[in-house]
């Protein structure tokens, strides 16, 4: 079995170069250690090696079936999901007083990624975690005393019911309906579509965070409420009653086939009940304080996937014989070479290594910035929320568009096996696809990060991350083999802000169409350039355990591939902002609607 | 329905920038005018209307089966090559006294692109053809009397047998093995792997042309030679016997479902037969001969599976209402707009059109040289022969690598209906994949393009070509409006020369992993200048014809977005080539095995 994700290079990010048992310094994480760490990786390993990873195929192979009303899927998710509850691994980062560990979500998030690394169409637990913790957030006593335990243990599916068929990504033209009702409930009316784990048969409830509009709400965003809306209605007795969700559809889809997404219709016998979680009218806002997080999840699942998409074709590259170097073509009594000592192949390997190892970086840092803004105060808090608000579009974009790439290169590795079902890489080219578009599509993440993050607050935000960067630059700079890499990094931080010179001037005429027309150019230029700031950071702790250290054997080996992935990353990768930056600041303009129809 | 490929674009090439029917000038053409050409086209275009478009998901759903030795594959495949038979379609390319209508390579490339933008699980005709084209060009009296009229009427089904498990990319260490037999037959055993339509219920008799080394034969690629070997050898009467070529397995794949990948086994019983085509040990070369006319319909298949995305995501673009424009966010009160009035999605759709119809232009290109130096002889066909040769690489990978950014892109436009089966971009998405891989993976076209048609005679098929564009961009300067890109489009010459000058040196010492170690982002520079190239010759002709025809309506439109799309690549596409020869041009070395194992 190939490895699907390396946990030496976790313990490298998580103690080595972030040191986040150092969180404990905070009171809201002070129960914990690099031991209680350790002990929640043991424990997801345990349950991916068990229940997940070698399900992967076959739960793909087997899609969710709606039938009568019911729908099917394999049997092995309800093992999953009872023992993740068991483990307690569902609840690691909610409050130890509704029943969790009050993990940071540095650690929670990479959680995730061992699970997606392991089987990303059983992503059923991490969606009940996000609605759990929308009630444990937001929700009433009562509404916490009802719920939340039986999703953290397993018992009970939790989801998010956003998208309906005409408000996708756009939120504010929702129409699900609430109307007011008896004992402070509300009655729902509506549709929803492509809810992960919708309905399933291994769960026995299933608990919709459902976004909705109160009869005579304001128009747009501002009319949105949350409301909690269950399969089942549960008496005081624990009994159940159905509450006239109906399971209209399910989608049959490219990839992550194991989760039913689902078509739900609520009140076609008006008797849908939904209660209101938090107030009235802040359904969106609760939403997006949670959304930074879901975000980092989805960022997360394409790194897992490329993570096991990584491990599998490096397996097969080491053992895979197929024509002699290029320098020895013609000695044809010399047996075949493993192709990894081809150029091309090692260089998609290294794609791959930087793209996933890059990523899980970012998002390690990413997650770490919610930590401290999440048990800071003052202005320590604003300044970590104003990092995570930036990093967010970026730790959710990057991973997923370069680990489609990354996938696909591992594909390539395979040649033409890798076009077949007897490998595993045609499966996560399949899954990974879904990540640039659900949460925000890639579209969306780069107009929040050029057309809101960058300008909040006074541009406070870039200020506040490049001069973290800019540390990292320093540390650098101590050591003579990654002063180059320094310099590089400056001079993207350089084109960084010259773009931005350049746009700026359209937002502050107003011009926002033109402002944003390239914004998913400039995410992808950041993206690079954040990207290569982990690199840095990495080779530089690399470089300091391999002075310090005296290193032998894999751990040598292991460090030095860290310097060199950093290279491999610089050489390759970063150039490409050259193109990015000289499109974005061309002033020809070309995408934006002019009266003359353009004929495509 | 949506457009799954645009005649009037065709015609645009074929007639205005091309002008193929002045190809009648050279004898082996003199039949043929524009008339001939539009009779194929459209009797393509019915076939395709009828027996292949309407069936594209359902032959996907189902696949090709193995059973007790036999493979059934959809019944509808029996009609469309019934069809393509019936039509002349098949040998449409074929001497008049093989039974073929004679036709240029360039509409034969174009009918293929039809044919694979309707539904390119139905990919039978094409092989039958290649295979039919070998016996044609090579093949002994007997061999022609006895396949090619069969072939060419679709009744029987032709291969292409070259890959083995342990040889794909490395056809030099074929094993399959020839041993002389009686009647001047031989006897043949081993195993071939992915060949495509290998089996199937839908024609009488499987025609394989195989490549094996006769016993005794040297090794390497100066062993290996060209036979028949069918899967019932017909006697004189039209009698079948088995001929021992058993089906081991079908695989089962990513996309293109709908046609058979088959492992094969020979000889199991000592009972096949195979008959030698043209001289022993000179397969190779003969496959060679075959293979730009092979590579340049796998680029047309990249270029059509684009297509049809393109077609099925700008109708979904014009019809899908979804948000507000960004100057007009908060109009609440105001209707959705079509997305197509997004930038980001005009943005994805133009580099879907860009990339379909300036790789649709390259192969026309391409084609017509080969064309040209079929039907020369002396200097001229030199000329277009080296033309042709270093066409090939780019026009096969080019259109297939972008045609998969086209293809995501074109699923990005549907959000997260894109994913699903209810439309049909995911189908494109899987399809696509195999295009880099099948006849020369792109690492392969790369080393070809650098390491081999850069070079031979010296360097003579880059002047030639050079030379080419620099004819376009003398006419492109005729125009004002076209100036900047003749000049842009000159930069990028001299950026491909500059890095060829970094390059060389390494070849003339011999440190050829060197030299070739990012071969493939060569070739990716070099695929964005030459389709640059033809863009800017298409533009051309449509300013002129802007200028001199007053067009008005549609066709106003037409040419009119022609120059746009044109200004989109130079703007958005061909200024990657910064990065890339940045890359190149760099002297870090980072993918080359040095004793020192790297830790991946």
């Amino acid at each position: 079995m190939s490895q699907y994700f390396s946990r030496r290079n976790l313990n490298f990010l998580l103690y080595e170069v972030f040191n986040v048992p150092a969180l404990n310094q905070l009171p809201h994480f002070e129960a914990h250690d690099r031991e209680t760490f350790d002990m929640a990786l043991d424990a997801m390993t345990k349950v991916a090696d068990t229940h997940m990873y070698p399900y992967t195929k076959e739960v793909d192979r087997n899609q969710p079936e709606l039938k009568d009303g019911k729908v099917t899927v394999h049997p092995k998710v309800g093992d999953y999901i009872k023992a993740m509850g068991d483990a307690g691994l569902i609840g690691a980062e909610f409050l130890f007083e509704n029943g969790g560990q009050q993990m940071p979500q540095t650690v929670g998030a990479v959680l995730g990624f061992i699970a997606m690394a392991a089987n990303n169409g059983m992503m059923y637990t991490g969606l009940s975690a996000g609605a759990a913790d929308l009630i444990a957030t937001f929700g009433s006593d009562e509404l916490k005393a009802k719920y939340i335990e039986k999703m953290l243990n397993g018992k009970w599916q939790g989801t998010m019911a956003l998208t309906e068929p005409q408000a996708g990504s756009s939120l504010s033209d929702i129409t699900t309906t609430a109307y007011p009702s008896e004992n402070g409930a509300y009655s729902i009316k509506g549709q929803k579509v492509f809810i992960s784990a919708g309905d399933h048969d291994q769960c026995e409830n299933i608990i919709h965070l459902m976004l909705a509009r109160i009869e005579g709400a304001p128009k747009g965003t501002k009319g949105v409420s949350l409301f909690v809306v269950p399969k089942y209605r549960v008496a005081e007795d624990g009994t159940f009653a159905d509450n006239d969700v109906t399971s209209t559809g399910v989608y049959h889809k490219l990839g992550q086939k194991g989760v039913p997404a689902m078509h739900l219709t609520m009140g076609d016998a008006d008797n849908c009940h939904g209660w209101l979680v938090g107030e009235p009218h802040k359904g969106l806002s609760y939403m997006f304080r949670m959304m930074n997080g879901a975000r980092i999840g989805v960022g997360m699942t394409g790194a897992a996937i490329a993570s096991a998409a990584y491990g599998a074709s490096l397996q097969y590259a080491k053992e895979r014989p197929q024509s002699r170097r290029l320098n020895e073509k013609n000695q044809l009594d010399a047996p075949q070479t493993p192709i990894i000592n081809h150029p091309d192949v090692k260089r998609m390997l290294l794609h791959q290594k930087a793209v996933v190892e890059g990523s899980l970086s970012l998002l390690i840092e990413t997650a770490r910035f919610a930590d401290l803004a999440h048990a800071s105060e003052g202005d320590d808090k604003e300044k970590y929320d104003l990092l995570l608000d930036i990093m967010t579009p970026v730790a959710k974009t990057f991973p997923c568009e370069m680990g489609m790439q990354a996938v696909s290169n591992g594909l390539q590795v395979f040649g033409g096996y890798g076009f077949t079902e007897d490998f595993p890489l045609e499966q996560y080219y399949r899954d990974i696809r879904i990540t640039p578009i659900y949460e925000g599509t890639t579209g969306i993440q780069a107009q929040d990060l050029l057309g809101r993050k960058m300008t909040m607050k006074g541009g406070k935000a870039p200020q506040l991350l490049f001069a973290e960067i800019a540390q990292v630059i320093a540390d650098a700079q101590t050591h003579d083999e990654l002063k180059p890499y320094a310099k590089m990094l400056q001079a993207e931080l350089a084109r960084a802000q010259d773009v931005l010179m350049t746009l700026m001037p359209y937002a502050m005429k107003g011009e926002i169409e033109r402002f944003l027309m390239d914004a998913t150019l400039f995410l992808e230029m950041f993206g690079y350039t954040l990207v290569a700031w982990q690199w840095l950071k990495q080779a530089t702790v690399a470089k300091h355990a391999l002075l310090t250290q005296n290193p032998e054997g894999d751990e040598l080996a292991f460090y030095e591939a860290k310097v060199h992935t950093m290279k491999y990353f610089f050489h390759y990768e970063v150039p490409k902002n050259l193109g990015l930056a000289a499109r974005l600041k061309d002033t020809e303009v070309l995408t934006i609607v002019t009266e003359k129809e353009l004929a495509l």
